[in-house]
């Protein structure tokens, strides 16, 4: 196309400094290199992790940055030894690569790839990009191709962003890191957009029972589309919720799943297992506070580990997500159910608020293309 | 025999409160029950678990009580109902059942066993049982047959009395709970017994380099004897041992094993394991404190899991131990390196400070026996 090459200006949303409102801002973007594709950015959801960088940030990222990690776009043009994209493919940046050839890519017990972290955006202007894959402007570049999921023609930017972090992250814990089997009991902790694709796991797994947890009753409603069967609010209760769910359950749930991101409930996650065979599954994101327990959680059997973008399995970021892209095509994944709202990448300070509030939303940057 | 139904006199060694030493004291045990029988104790380990009831003890036992529960001894007669025992048969009572029915029993995910702790110590004199299969007594009574396991005519007593704990605990968290496979890189922390234990599993289960970690030097030496390769006191070095241990293994162990009991060093086991498929086994016993860890360490595959009498998989704690005595009979299992001391149970209190000072030791009660 003709921006092949070139330095393209356009606006996007910076974090200047810790919980300050996002600024919008003319960046130049610079062209792409030795294997790496420019993507123009049609749509993106908003991911509590966004929030996470910019209001409890102690990550490496720093200030000034564009924040933004699910994102869904179309090629705009390829850099040298680019083999896998044609300008106007249809793709989704992700925040995890897929190299192929790195130790971790032939270890069938992860997702991570060893080269995660090393795709860059090049950005004349100084701000920094969040993650790699960084979506709250209308370009995205210069991001290698290993970490981009190239998708089909008709696969709608607006709904399949979504795939690019939280409903993979939350959908992929119950069904792959979890291993929810049919029958289970299953109970969900926090019901943003991860816990709720969490529930859509449980359920599409087979799952009995699922406990839908969240101190929001309001978010109930939507929790039962997605699969949820019964519905607690810990403040309802003079006890803990983790006695209430071993109550409830005979000693404890087969699997818990903390969408959250908070180090009090993933201990309580793990409180709620049924001792033997429970799996705790921590998918929220935080890393400012320990987590802690007593040892005898552990005991004989019971499990407690992280998830990562759904996985720790066989099937790697891109070839994952492609999989979900075809489940969400045929029927099997639910998308549409999880847009609240759609809003111009000038309105993003209302999104990070609506988020705050316990609402998630979909932004469509679209009208926003300014190309120089 | 001629005790048969009769009330047993004989001495124990009563814990009378916490830190105080033992003393040795006349009690009185009652017959046999329903599926009950009496064992005659003839030789005992001392483990680090009376150490912890005796000086950081919170559990349920309560004093005055009767330490020890690695004992071995000969059965002296059987209650109704009792099938699977007949008196002079060999036995090794254990601190974990193995009915065969219940949920837990039918489970391939665990060696606990749903009547655990049911077994039960009929002493008319007031001290209680520390574990069900309490062994600073000359006479063991009445302990169900469902906790105990029959061994064979030829088993040394004052050695296979180490499988009812420290060795069974340690040899099965590595070659069952971690999984050790061959060529991986292992770290064990705490060498006594269990810890040592742990180090010969590693070894029998192929590790190509076992890291054997802990403050007193003096028992490298031992460690070696059962497969050590490498050995590090943390004390030797001005940065975390968990660093060391990373930058020596290109990010950090396959598999580590937590043999001490201790938080702080259960997390530096976790953080010595190497990121994506590290499996951290918490092997030593305590629950007075949190264990705490970084979200981040969970990070997409590595586990932090519990190992409860070498177990956690398919086979149960009876079974489990007499496939290790075929093992120590025909060679596979080492037993006779651990013994450093042969002690009376007049001696409880020097073998206890013994272990406190980082020995280990076994008890010979042969000559203590008093029948009244």
């Amino acid at each position: 196309m003709a921006t092949a090459g070139k330095v393209i200006k356009c606006r996007a949303a910076v974090a200047w400094e810790p919980t300050a409102p996002l600024m919008m801002e003319e960046i130049e973007v610079a062209p792409s290199q030795e294997g790496e594709i420019q993507i123009k950015v049609v749509a993106t959801g908003v991911c509590h992790t966004d929030l996470y960088h910019l209001f409890e940030g102690k990550d490496k990222c720093g200030f000034p940055s564009v924040l933004g990690h699910e994102g869904a776009g179309v090629v705009e043009s390829v850099g040298p030894g680019v083999t896998d994209f044609k300008p106007g493919d249809k793709a989704i940046p992700l925040f995890l690569s897929q190299c192929g050839e790195c130790k971790f890519c032939k270890c069938p017990k992860t997702n991570l790839c060893d080269r995660n972290n090393r795709t860059i955006f090049h950005i004349i202007f100084h701000p920094l990009a969040f993650f790699g894959n960084v979506s709250f402007s209308l370009w995205q570049t210069v991001i290698n191709q290993i970490a981009v999921a190239k998708i089909d023609d008709d696969a709608p930017l607006d709904r399949v962003c979504l795939l690019g972090c939280s409903i993979s992250t939350g959908y992929g814990a119950a069904v792959n890191t979890a291993g929810v089997i049919p029958g289970s009991v299953c109970a969900v902790f926090g019901l943003g957009a991860v816990g709720l694709a969490a529930v859509m796991g449980c359920k599409n797994a087979g799952a009995s029972h699922i406990f839908a947890v969240d101190i929001n009753e309001q978010i109930f409603e939507k929790a039962k589309i997605f699969g949820a069967t019964d519905f607690l609010n810990p403040k309802a209760y003079n006890k803990p919720i983790s006695e209430v769910l071993s109550e409830m359950t005979s000693g404890g749930v087969d699997f818990s799943l903390e969408c959250v991101g908070n180090t009090e409930v993933m201990r309580t996650a793990l409180e709620s297992c049924v001792k033997v065979w429970g799996v705790c599954v921590l998918v929220g994101w935080t890393n400012v506070k320990d987590i802690s327990a007593r040892p005898i959680q552990l005991i004989s059997g019971k499990t407690w580990k992280r998830s990562l973008f759904g996985g720790n399995q066989v099937l790697k970021a891109r070839t994952l997500l492609q999989n979900w892209l075809i489940d969400y095509m045929t029927g099997k994944i639910k998308l549409d159910e999880f847009i609240t709202h759609k809003m111009s990448l000038e309105q993003v300070n209302n999104a990070v608020n609506l988020m705050k509030t316990g609402q998630w939303n979909i932004f469509s940057l679209t009208s926003f293309c300014r190309i120089l």
